[in-house]
């Protein structure tokens, strides 16, 4: 069926999520099912609200330079569709505007939730017979959906801790007397992230110690394995996940002294190095130093992976090459043997809210170590670099024209 | 006079130090006054401590990774040398060494402690006769040193700031309904490198703010302007450096709440971004997160200028080429109309333990941005981008193999 595409972006950043779209304008070009390409501003939110611009229309160096221009170029949301069964009222407004527009292809690139939103609004579509195929592109730095290889923006995040830390090794290990210094990594509930830290060892700069939330941290073992290594080397390096918790699933976070008496009577992840480096310096009388990579983990986009940039291309590509005969599927990548990626798809609703950990022959050393498995899985993936372009010394980034389509004139 | 040549690292390490370390190798190979190069492995601790290592026999293609390789590659130290008059013993140890390996030239590569130490070892040797040149090469991220249009090291740090400062833009300005960012950058006392995130405004990406140390910091005021950013733009961005104070010189940092009860009692600097994200949440009631660059404000040389490198790797060669025939002297680059930099000499008194701050004209809005001027400064200190080699995906660095001098077998 020809008709119009709408592509809409969702949920957190990463370094690649304009590649994705940047791969699925290409595609609907070329498409000769596919007359008109719109981009929905702010995700479902745009939709809703008739913020829809004609993505057709903006210079082909902007589309080109998505590839290397971080953030969600048309805008983020976090926002949870009810079921239609409960309120169907953005549903019937989504309906709306996809008629007023002639949208017969909908893709939506996002990661977890997003994909709940998708899976959604394609559940939605078959029970009212509405004629519009749905297609989700996966995204997330966090590597944590099912059904997938690995996620577009994984790569990219790894290869910025794997370099960040390589550096940092470099740079603290030049006193004889150094510092603890411990590294926090995102990750709340897998530790995808934390474990690429582990790269870093393949320029002999690895952590001298890494925790992820999949394995039960222990602080008496984790203040004996500092000691030691401190004594050995006079400095030493630690990678641990936001996330980490004890035996008894308590946030180590939470032992943090000063927040019990915290005025604003809530806990934010984020600050567990700051927890260690305080324990260090209390039980172990060690100088220490705590370093959070925090958003550069997910937008810095000048180190970009190559594969990665190549892979959220392509899925953007395949979705809208597959969008035109299959509905209510995520693209899915494959790995074939000797690092191949095929591009196939799966069941949305066998995607969303599933979360996939980090598998146990991954984590050694009694939980304070990643596996060479992990390295043969995470290794490929980082490979080569994006040839970036600079202006005045800095990274040029896309920049959207975003010529916006009146709603009511196309109505009369 | 022909003899051999020392080289040592002190201070805090930059991207570019080793490009330095460099540049002085390869002027000492081609210097015939020249016979040996060796280096001193923690600077002047190595000297007093027999720890020197044979340069020479290095790999030249780890001579040319020193070029990006992050971290002091000989080690550092942070050590105080008492005054010669007060106690000569550490003078009477080096003169020894010095002596055993028949050391005529004395390089010292460092920032503002590290040239006092140059400069004492200098006085010292002018003082008993003792026949060896004295240079130091300039390196602090923190370009406060004076006589010196900007120190090697300075470009690299900024390039890294401005460049993610840029990138974390793009990432927080996708929700209609954002955070307010607030991104601690380096600098106790001066604001160098906060003024950097300026040049992110070059692609459209500056912070809304910047607040550096030369300008007290008025809270209310602060509060004001991100409430009133906030409610035009959906969200803000502010850079401040880690030492900002108020009108009457207490640190921000200071007016942290829960630092009150730390139960180790001591102020750490650090942490000034999250006093202030705890002001937003408390006052103005608005999503907040906190940032610190942390170190990789000064090791992430897989971003360094190209234009840093090149300077340092200069400084280092000119310094073994004036050594031949100067001694007591610093380094130092003087800026010629249309960015040329013509490389002389400035007497080590003149330099050490001077302070260069950011100055008024450099600072507009009432403190709480920065002006033309400065951009007109830095731009042209970032162009360019070194061509990094990539092993496995990430930054190859150098791997000098060490060849320690048998000092004592030198002695006999």
């Amino acid at each position: 069926m020809k008709g119009s595409i709408l592509i809409g972006q969702s949920g957190g950043p990463t370094s690649v999520i304009n590649a994705s779209l940047s791969g699925s304008i290409d595609a609907a070009k070329q498409s000769e099912q596919i007359d008109n390409i719109y981009g929905a501003i702010n995700g479902i939110y745009g939709i809703i609200n008739h913020q829809i611009i004609d993505l057709s229309l903006e210079d082909s160096n902007d589309i080109e330079l998505l590839k290397s221009t971080p953030g969600s170029i048309l805008g983020s949301v976090r926002y949870k569709l009810p079921n239609f069964q409960d309120d169907p009222t953005d549903y019937i407004k989504i309906v709306e505007v996809f008629k007023l527009l002639n949208v017969k292809y909908f893709i939506y690139i996002g990661g977890n939730d997003s994909m709940d939103t998708c899976s959604k609004i394609s559940k939605y579509f078959q029970s009212i017979n509405f004629p519009c195929n749905v297609i989700g592109v996966p995204k997330t730095i966090d590597n944590d959906l099912i059904n997938i290889d690995h996620t577009p923006g994984y790569a990219s995040a790894i290869k910025y801790i794997a370099t960040t830390i390589s550096e940092i090794y470099q740079d603290i290990s030049c006193y004889r007397k150094g510092k603890v210094t411990i590294v926090e990594i995102m990750g709340r509930d897998a530790g995808w992230l934390t474990a690429g830290s582990k790269l870093a060892s393949l320029t002999n700069n690895g952590p001298d110690l890494i925790y992820l939330p999949e394995h039960p941290f222990d602080i008496e073992d984790f203040l004996n394995k500092v000691s030691r290594i401190y004594q050995q080397k006079g400095h030493a390096l630690i990678a641990v996940s936001e996330g980490i918790k004890d035996i008894n699933g308590k946030y180590i976070l939470e032992y943090r002294s000063s927040n019990s008496s915290d005025e604003f009577g809530h806990l934010q992840l984020g600050g567990v190095a700051q927890v260690l480096a305080e324990y260090v310096e209390k039980r172990l009388h060690l100088p220490n130093r705590n370093v959070e990579l925090n958003l550069p983990q997910r937008c810095a986009s000048h180190l970009a992976s190559l594969t990665d940039v190549n892979e959220a291309y392509n899925c953007g590509y395949y979705a809208v090459k597959y969008i035109i005969d299959h509905t209510d599927k995520m693209v899915t990548m494959l790995r074939i043997k000797n690092y191949e990626i095929e591009y196939q798809l799966t069941d949305l609703s066998s995607v969303a809210n599933f979360v996939k950990t980090v598998p146990v022959h991954f984590i050694c050393q009694n939980g304070s170590n990643i596996s060479q498995d992990f390295i043969d899985y995470a290794l490929p993936l980082i490979q080569g670099e994006l040839n970036i372009s600079y202006q005045n010394g800095l990274p040029k980034f896309a920049n959207l024209k975003k010529y916006y389509i009146n709603l009511s004139k196309e109505h009369n």
